[in-house]
């Protein structure tokens, strides 16, 4: 089955949640009016259901291949990014100064959750070009961003992103390829694993964005530079000249995302690959810091992506799979699966994480537009911190969550959801990559606890908290059972997650080993609290538009409903994890390392 | 890597748990001595390490393959299955009359536990083998039995189970295959799909069980019959005669175990497959019923299995990465990442699971062997209901952790978990059919609560959560921090265990869609709250063990740790579910069909 953009909850967060109002006031974004904003996300619709999603399967099974240095995509994805990048779709959140349209960042979530959801394979190749846009745009020189972000902008060059080598994954002061100064540039050598797109078949140029050693860097991370090595030189002008010494020798045969090339990268084997220093030397780790919120917000979407495209298409089979009669019901002939108890469960379940996941995840798109477009400074500083905070939790929850939804959606189908023609196992497959690669999600719950929790004592993320409880006192006012029921969850989560905060802030600063082996649990409560936070604002505008006959009622109703199956369902267990995640520093180390 | 069976491990739960010495006291298991028990274990896991195991990620790869109507399974499967056969190993719990060794089923688990672990794909067709022969030994004629037990309790034919049809899932009375009386025999025609070992080329005839429906037969459930459908007919010599009309269509193509062929089978496109019927006409699913409980055990086991096995590769993977400093460690260096609390985290929490699980599953196998066995009768009969009430839950409660841990391992791996090679993953896709078949996980679930605990209004499992209270009064007597901590557990377990079983019992009375709706999160919070039970005992038994100097400190201490991890971190957030399994019917429903 196709996927089909879920317009009205996505209409729903960006304004009711993410507040596309606000975003659209900032200076800069004021070409992103309601009708503008409108227009983009129905073509984009359009595209990503009729354009994107019919390619995923296929890509699936043929998979990218590799003969003679050179990578094939699947059938249909080269005229697809033909058709992508002439329609403009690649630039919409760039700097207009080289040809980029714009638009907030919220917008080109919203956007960037239907392409990965359509077709995840095609979409990484967009990912990685967006992370390499943003380096160059931050850290290049003025000839080096004239060169090549216009093209990259558009779509006609795609990025990539060199980190990872054998010896070297998530610890990136291990890595060994050398980069030689030689005149204007630098000869680059070494061999680089895990290259997404690193060659393919679908654009004039890649540019590729390598981390490596000069040779009297000190050890460590601080010795790391970073380079701009484009397959093809660019020649004077403008256009790609000379093949550079780089090629692609081998492809790894994974799991899923079969679709994207991860590519073997051997560099500078006929001497040295010509590379380009991007800003200063030794400060290559933290230039990819500053694009980092970016790239794993993103990955997070993906996660989200994932996991409504996985519960479509559980949706569709549980309304026209008949099976047994429901026990206990009147009628006693065979019904559609979506009457047993147990599949609506299900489908509840994972329809209350996407909308949770979709709303936190708007937010934080709304905030990286605040914070680079806020003339406040002060505001535009404490939502920055804000975003930092969230972006963590963004990536992990989300991803963890897309794995249990695709595998629920596995799940609903039976052993039809064991069969690859189904489609459904692909999700699963695809979306297993999602909390390993741009920082693994224990990295993610590292950083949470040990940098972001840990640098204000917990300041930002109580503020949130402050911000639920104001919630629920606002919620007391506003009748019915449902507003009640979830302002009851909403105050549960508050009280979980600011004693949780306080512990993680005190244990960071005194016994950190405690806090890091609670790190995991801690961002799971925390993601799952603020989503009950968010999906109960939600609520309260439901029933608030209700009252006002604002709106279509069955959806506003089943806001309400979603709401509280979150809040009466999904999130006690996960509240609950309180405990232990103070618990776990007192016995992870009891055992010997020969004991495992 | 290879798979090393937990020998230690397993005899601790063997003895200390299930209580091998009663079951041996049992009449007719005098012969499972210590000595015996001893030796078919060692010998097992070498079967299991150097020969099941070495073949296992081979096998995945190459697959089973159709051509021409002969399935070819991968390469060395033939030969390892005859040396299987050759070494007795297929007979082990079948009855002795028949040339089985009637050893019990206690023995038979955690012999077939390395089975799955060392290499599922090829552990399948022993599993449908035993089904088959528990289905003719309890219901076929004494000619049958005669005719196809000997030579399938050797091994030497294998057995299979057909009962899916394209429109009959879990609902099978919906299925259409017929079968006419001709003379002696029927004429059985139909198609039947998801046949496990449907075709093969290891043994000399397999034996074929086919639910199909004769010609007057009422509809529904009550006018199926059961048919023996051997490939071969057998001759009066009782050797493999002429070919019976069935073939294998085609070969599923499937998300996991790959090496085992899971078979389009057609019967009688030549005018009908020559069927013998088991038992009486009509009675099909109600035998189909007896053997449920040692098939569903053994899923349960796999399960178990493929979580060891995971979790051994993820330990030595932890183990021998080298990796970034732990962040606040004295030492500045690279460690391996067993070093890193969150890893650590991971490690522990397969290793809880994979323990409770473990005393779980031997405790039932042990149950099975007292009902089977036990001289007093009432004594035998309320065994039987434990077993009853336990089944669903070792099913469904163990296969979803297998799912759980086998993701969890390709976590530790970070990317290279994503990559084929490593041969994690294929664990994570082998893991995914087992909450699938033999009944889905729902199904286990609904069983649970709509016939177990509905039945006797809770009372088995009320008299489960009395042991647990009566462990929680012994354990106060015993000194130390770590089994107060354990105890504190069981204690908070008997109590959501209990509340939960009255509310169900009660709602399964007066709304039982209310009961079938969280009816999944009771049957986990089971799981979770009966493994928090036995891991106590086994604590209570280490620490008693170790203040008497009886056996290796190391590995007694390691049992008090592994408990008190469980009891703190893994254990509260499943206990969590006791809000949510109340409050899921409230909302499942709220949503109309067409909202999804």
């Amino acid at each position: 089955m196709t996927y089909i953009a879920p317009l009205a909850d996505m209409r729903f967060a960006l304004r009711e949640i993410a507040g596309l109002a606000g975003v659209a006031a900032l200076p800069g974004y004021e070409h992103a009016t309601d009708d503008t904003v409108d227009a983009v996300l129905e073509e984009a619709a359009k595209l990503a259901g009729n354009g994107l999603a019919p390619l995923n399967r296929e890509g699936d099974k043929v998979g990218a291949t590799l003969e003679n240095g050179v990578v094939r995509t699947p059938p249909g994805f080269a005229g697809l990014y033909k058709e992508f990048v002439d329609g403009g779709w690649n630039s919409l959140p760039f700097d207009p100064a080289f040809g980029g349209q714009g638009m907030p960042w919220l917008l080109a979530t919203t956007v960037q959750e239907m392409w990965q959801a359509a077709n995840m394979g095609f979409g990484l190749v967009l990912l990685l070009n967006q992370g390499a846009i943003d380096a160059i745009h931050h850290h290049g020189s003025e000839e080096q961003k004239a060169t090549y972000l216009p093209k990259m902008i558009s779509g006609e060059w795609t990025g990539t992103m060199n980190l990872t080598e054998p010896q070297a994954g998530s610890d990136l002061g291990q890595l060994k390829s050398r980069a030689v100064k030689n005149g204007d540039h630098y000869l680059v050598t070494g061999q680089k694993i895990f290259i997404t797109y690193g060659e393919h078949d679908m654009a004039e140029n890649i540019v590729h964005l390598v981390l490596a050693r000069t040779p009297d860097a000190p050890a460590g991370v601080r010795g790391i530079s970073l380079f701009i090595v484009p397959k093809y030189l660019v020649g004077p002008d403008g256009k790609p000249g000379k093949r550079n010494d780089l090629k692609c020798v081998s492809l790894e045969h994974k799991l899923g995302i079969h679709a994207s090339p991860t590519c073997v990268m051997s560099y500078g084997d006929d001497g040295g690959a010509v590379g380009y220093l991007v800003g200063e030397e030794g400060r290559g780790l933290s230039y990819m810091f500053t694009m980092m919120n970016n790239a794993r917000l993103a990955v997070g979407i993906q996660g989200l992506a994932i996991a409504e495209r996985a519960y479509q298409q559980a949706a569709a089979f549980a309304r026209t799979r008949i099976q047994s009669a429901v026990d206990g019901a009147k009628s006693p002939g065979p019904v559609s699966i979506v009457h047993h108890p147990d599949v609506r469960r299900m489908l509840m379940t994972m329809r209350a994480q996407i909308e949770a996941m979709r709303a936190l995840g708007y937010f934080t798109a709304a905030g990286i537009d605040g914070a680079l477009k806020h003339p406040d400074k002060a505001t535009a500083r404490r939502t920055q911190d804000r975003v930092d905070l969230l972006i963590p939790i963004v990536k992990a929850w989300f991803t963890d969550l897309g794995n249990e939804i695709a595998s629920t959606a596995v799940q609903v189908h039976g052993g039809m959801g064991f069969i690859e023609e189904t489609g459904a196992a692909q999700y699963l497959r695809d979306a297993r990559i999602l909390p390993i690669y741009e920082g693994t999600n224990g990295i993610q719950a590292r950083d949470l606890v040990g940098r972001k929790v840990a640098k204000d004592g917990g300041e930002a993320m109580l503020a949130l908290v402050a911000e639920m409880r104001a919630l629920v006192e606002e919620m007391k006012a506003a009748p019915g059972d449902d507003l009640a029921a979830i302002a009851a969850g909403v105050a549960a989560a508050a009280d979980a997650l600011g004693d949780a905060t306080k512990w993680v802030a005190e244990a960071a600063r005194t016994e950190l080993v405690n806090a890091l082996a609670g790190s995991v649990p801690f961002l799971r409560l925390a993601g799952t609290a603020l989503g009950a936070w968010l999906l109960a604002r939600s609520a309260l505008v439901a029933q608030t538009r209700l009252a006002e006959r604002d709106g279509d009622p069955a959806f506003l109703e089943a806001k309400l409903v979603t709401a509280r199956f979150y809040a009466e369902v999904v999130l006690p267990p996960e509240l609950a994890q309180l405990g232990p995640l103070k618990a776990a520093g007192r016995t992870v180390f009891a055992l010997g390392e020969d004991q495992f």
